[in-house]
């Protein structure tokens, strides 16, 4: 669940939320468009106006896929820490360090923090949250699950009154996009994952995709939403996608199914059991029809019944929407002086 | 778009909230069971107590799905407006009166109210919004449009940095329960329609389901949430399923398609398009595999791209959790002193 938001006396009735972005590649640029581009219809729904206010990159003079105006960035995290004008900041680094120190050092200087590192946040949750405790600051993370699917404020907030006893989804774009395209093309999965590469939808090393550690991320992050419970991602049964052959394909579509890297877990009586591996699921069950570089969950509640919900897992503006979404839900509170 | 809310300077850290239910049938008892037995898992969630502490009925002694205790029991809307321990009014009559009443004196008595009535909602919303404007209170509906799917909270806040230009979807489950068991037992209109309404899945005057009155209600509801614009359902273009028979869905079944009863609408440059009608749909898309007495929506985004959502459409308990969640939304912001 996500930490509850503390009272505000210092933040009341303010209209206008000043945001730092950590790192400023695929998911920071996503980011900024969707801030700029949307500015006015933000504005008008939210009643907020956001502004970006520092960027931090590692190179002043690095070629981007976004132009930023050049005052906004720097090279000093420090420059962000202590800005009074900077409300909240978005972690938007990837890995494990400095991202978990910067997220900390935020929440410490009084800014709230959005996070769309699921590697970071499922690695060290324990020792961020005792930050959000210390500091009472908001911490939030749509966008390091899925993408652009709501699922974490789905679990915090509309489904509040659910006790959910099941998890299941393909939450890596990047595995579902090889399996899809090795299933379509009967192609091998050598020659998918460089075509992959080439595209832009496997990194250089895969590794954490087709080894299920981002699964695994991911799933340790819903199972604290859903379930109240943090089990570490390193705790979580895992098995990658990189032994799968082209026979494994045919052999599971002559019994009707698809072999999808499903991200699975149950809350019983003797804990919590949770693994990420690939598994047949009926090819026209929603998980089997969730192709390509989508993202698809499902979440069994007691009184909702099944939930599905499906969308982009990720791009760079699928996950600015995220962002961005977190952002405006914290902007949201600080404005009507929570 | 749901209606801002004010500040609470009389309700500051409230931790015990004070509900009334107007009716006590299909959807009132089912938000009186999700309240009583999910009481402790929403205490330790979100930190508030839920107490029913009203109920009010046509006949006191008529037998009931779910037993409440008789002193909470009543036929006067009066004991209800007037009670201070009442912090939200959830209405769950149906019908457009006195519904419609009902919701703006809860309101003008300076209650918060919920509502689980598309009918009521859709055609009186401009009178709703004046009477929130004036109360400063909150009127939410999720439970009005698809059941248990969280598209409303959705649409309001995770995909608030979006633009969303089209809507489509399946938001009748008694249709598409009827064309689903249509086409898989090659069985008529009328037979289908009869043994739903025994089953309870089609009411004894099924007009209001099979005529898309019901979907565009909804529809109507959407497109204001979505869209920020209001467009009276009698505007929006309607057919039913009435006139389908087996030789079109069979048609429709060779050119690999299924029919669904669609409510569809689109925001462009000349204003809002919006329909009900029954269309053919792949068979094997989003909305195709969408089957029985399920709902699905889907939302194009401008920055998240599609977001599919699907749940159970109806039944008491889908359908409370959707109230229930509204309830601990209104609560959460209560207890936090916005």
């Amino acid at each position: 669940m996500y930490p509850r938001m503390n009272l505000w006396t210092d933040m009341k009735n303010r209209d206008e939320i000043g945001i730092a972005l950590l790192g400023f590649g695929n998911v920071g640029s996503g980011t900024y468009e969707v801030i700029e581009e949307n500015f006015t219809s933000i504005k008008e729904k939210v009643g907020v106006k956001i502004y970006v206010k520092k960027i931090l990159v590692r190179d002043l003079n690095a070629g981007r896929r976004v132009k930023a105006p050049a005052e906004l960035l720097t090279c000093n995290p420090e420059d962000i820490f202590k800005d009074p004008s900077v409300d909240i900041v978005a972690e938007l680094l990837g890995g494990l360090e400095p991202a978990t120190e910067y997220m900390i050092r935020a929440l410490d200087s009084g800014k709230h923090v959005v996070s769309a590192n699921k590697a970071a946040l499922a690695a060290n949750l324990p020792q961020l949250l005792d930050a959000v405790e210390r500091s009472g600051r908001v911490l939030r993370y749509e966008a390091a699950v899925c993408g652009a699917i709501p699922v974490m404020d789905v679990i915090d907030r509309a489904l509040a009154a659910n006790k959910i006893s099941g998890i299941s989804g393909i939450v890596n774009g990047t595995t579902n996009y090889i399996l899809t395209r090795m299933g379509e093309e009967a192609a091998d999965y050598a020659s998918v994952l460089a075509d992959a590469q080439r595209l832009g939808f496997a990194e250089a090393d895969p590794s954490g995709d087709v080894e299920g550690f981002d699964a695994a991320n991911k799933l340790s992050l819903l199972i604290w939403q859903a379930f109240g419970k943090y089990i570490h991602p390193d705790k979580i049964a895992r098995k990658g996608i990189t032994e799968l052959g082209l026979a494994d394909i045919d052999a599971a579509a002559l019994r009707g199914n698809k072999i999808k890297l499903i991200a699975q877990a149950d809350d019983g009586p003797e804990g919590v059991e949770a693994s990420v591996a690939p598994r047949e699921v009926p090819a026209d069950s929603f998980l089997g029809r969730c192709a390509g570089e989508y993202n698809a969950v499902q979440l069994d509640c007691d009184m909702a019944g099944p939930i599905f919900l499906m969308g982009k897992g990720a791009g760079p503006r699928p996950t600015g929407s995220a962002v961005v979404g977190d952002i405006i839900s914290i902007a949201r509170d600080m404005r009507s002086g929570v």
